[in-house]
């Protein structure tokens, strides 16, 4: 019955699976039961009804909601003046759904955060083309538009835990520089064809405004060239300051430092230009000790976002959920292990699946109260597995910054105490 | 070419429309050509680059955007005392994509905006099951849960244009009841299974902990009992207070008022309670003076949001766009007229079309500079086609408040300016 009405639409035939749920949930102390005179008492200690505050321009948050990033200076420096941070990490372990709230999208920034005036901005595309322009905003919002669901992800998201695990990090600090939104702009094929390419134009420099003016150089492949999008909006509103206003660029599926904020320059080439961005930084040291540049897609990945690290749970019913994503496209399958990776059980996906988007999975599980261990491995819908640790680890050595995408274990002791795990 | 990157890949066979999109923009002055010398003229006003803001908890919205909602107290009744407010709409001209900002997601109240705390509330099933429940909504949280996009609009949304056209209206002040979210929580289907309704609870009442104890007998369709959700999340966080912090009800396709906020009871039974709102209040006046009840489904609709209502254009290329959506499902097409109804062609769809959620719609258009009256109409998946207003009003009579929705005219004068009108 369930599986008519949710997530649990489609794909369908959950049936045994969600009656199982209901009898998990049913049997185990979920809600009180009550009846006759006994309700009366129970709901003694709702408050009373009162007229509420006024109708308002903007809907705040609950002064009963904490919700913040966490600025941080680098891998494990976690409590800096935030004039030293380096990026902010969304709290994985209080959101639900897909979409990331647009304020708590991360941050990653290499000279803070320009607020700049969108009267005065102006994005040049050059190069080898037929017609080099000088756009305005206004220009670019009067252009046809996309607005498309999609993560973006520091490549250094999950650094913490390749050398050594700190228990007592949670979910925000391991995985937090990940976040979904809704993205509206001009599709790059549109402004290609606009400035009249040179077919030998296989190369594309995206440079920012920032004061570190970030620039990266960028393979035109079809797949870029038809998802790549120069983005004004944000969430249905303007991009915000952190996040690139007035324009940035949109590179599905890739790096998140080559979807370049606050925009200002494309130009077009025939080679890479060999930036500060992609010699010095961004660069992934191997096992041999040689770099490997231009590794720019973003991996499997998937992360459990409760119970995570520094929650407590209690024996009986528990719900194990969160998210999956692949910058190769749509999440094909989550499978949750309650015993190390010993044995897996398919989770479920909620609808709607989109691709290069984060998906939300969840499982039952009933805990027994003895010591555990629980990760999640998703598949995405090019047949690629997120590797578990030692897999990942054998194959891309210790040296390496960036593109941690290993499986994430949090162990949970017999008291209920759920801690950051290697393995 | 287009066709493959956006809007636009899905459904494909667009590429005529892109093809003459990039000749339009392309001949009409959009950016400025530039080469040379003339490059460093053109830059010479871009500020220098800055080092920013330090990086913070939250991304706060540009200094140079202004983005609020206006609280009304009425039809007309626009420049009120906050206090006297009964709603306050959503800036439909501001925003892009289908996702509306939460903070300024409309709000429509019977007694302002109660607080709750959530540690204090509760939520009681019973009447007519087999086991009444009183549930936390830590309860909830812990629930087998889904996320959907899906619009809520209140049955007065398009009130002010069903008896007169005041010229001075922008399309917030004509349309602004209704925004998209995406929300989580529990399947209504899952509490129906815990407390085993009764085969013959045919409706189920929900009543707010608002002040005004709003409530509404609801009809337990499949449909309803199987996209019904207890929400408790909205755009990936907890439901802001004006949206029913800690829980609401979700009901999709249908009107607004049903979406009970503050949610703190659900009774079953086998008949309506024939509650005030559903006798006093939210009842249809019809042509021959009967009051038509529990017309809950709202109807296939759409809006051209810019040019809209107290702009201005430019003969030359214009980007026509706007927001179509519908309670029977997706909408399958949106046709847009400049001519006042008299020609159509069709506007192209943002991907991905999500069932009762706001899609996004787009046209080119080369306006010669005469006067115009531009129109869109949207057609759902179920063949449901939006009215022009003559027939909506010889169907409807004009004693009714509610359900308006017939297609909104926008009339455009030579000088360019956009104003509201009747037909």
């Amino acid at each position: 019955m369930i599986a008519r009405s949710g997530t649990v639409a489609e794909p369908s035939g959950n049936d045994g699976v969600s009656r199982r749920r209901l009898l998990i949930v049913a049997s185990t102390g979920v809600g009180s039961v009550v009846a006759g005179a006994a309700l009366a008492e129970t709901l003694a200690d709702v408050p009373p009804r009162e007229p509420g505050a006024p109708l308002s321009g903007h809907s705040e948050r609950s002064q009963y909601v904490k919700l913040s990033r966490i600025p941080e200076a680098g891998p494990g420096m976690r409590n800096v003046d935030p004039n030293n941070a380096i990026n902010s990490k969304t709290p994985l372990n209080k959101l639900v759904g897909a979409v990331t709230p647009t304020d708590l999208h991360y941050e990653r920034s290499h000279a803070g955060v320009p607020d700049l005036d969108p009267a005065k901005h102006r994005l040049l595309i050059h190069g080898k083309v037929r017609k080099p322009l000088v756009l305005t905003v206004d220009d670019l919002e009067a252009m046809p538009s996309v607005s498309r669901v999609h993560f973006i992800e520091c490549t250094g998201n999950g650094w913490e835990n390749w050398k050594k695990a700190d228990p007592t990090l949670t979910v925000q600090n391991t995985h937090g520089l990940v976040s979904t939104n809704e993205w509206t702009g001009v599709p790059l094929r549109f402004l290609i064809d606009l400035v009249g390419k040179d077919r030998g134009s296989t190369w594309m420099l995206a440079e920012g405004g920032d004061g570190a003016a970030v620039d990266r150089s960028i393979p035109l492949t079809d797949e870029i060239m038809d998802e790549a999008i120069v983005a004004y909006g944000q969430n249905g509103e303007p991009l915000r300051p952190a996040h690139g206003f007035p324009i940035r660029l949109i590179m599905p599926g890739f790096e998140g430092n080559l979807h370049i904020k606050w925009l200002r320059r494309l130009k077009f080439g025939d080679q890479p230009w060999m930036t500060r961005w992609e010699t010095a930084r961004y660069t992934q040291l191997l096992p041999d000790g040689k770099a490997r540049q231009f590794q720019l897609r973003m991996e499997t990945n998937s992360v459990i976002t409760s119970p995570s690290g520094m929650m407590e749970i209690r024996p009986g019913y528990n719900r194990i959920t969160g998210l999956a994503w692949s910058g190769h496209g749509k999440i094909a399958k989550v499978e949750v292990s309650t015993d190390a990776g010993k044995t897996w059980k398919a989770a479920q996906l909620n609808y709607p699946v989109l691709p290069k988007a984060q998906s939300r999975f969840q499982m039952d599980w009933e805990w027994n109260g003895t010591p555990a261990a629980i990760v999640s491995r998703s598949t995405d819908e090019r047949g690629n597995v997120q590797p578990d640790r030692k897999t990942f680890v054998d194959r891309v050595g210790t040296n390496a910054l960036f593109h941690y995408h290993a499986q994430q274990t949090w162990i949970i002791d017999s008291a209920g105490k759920v801690r950051n795990a290697l393995a």
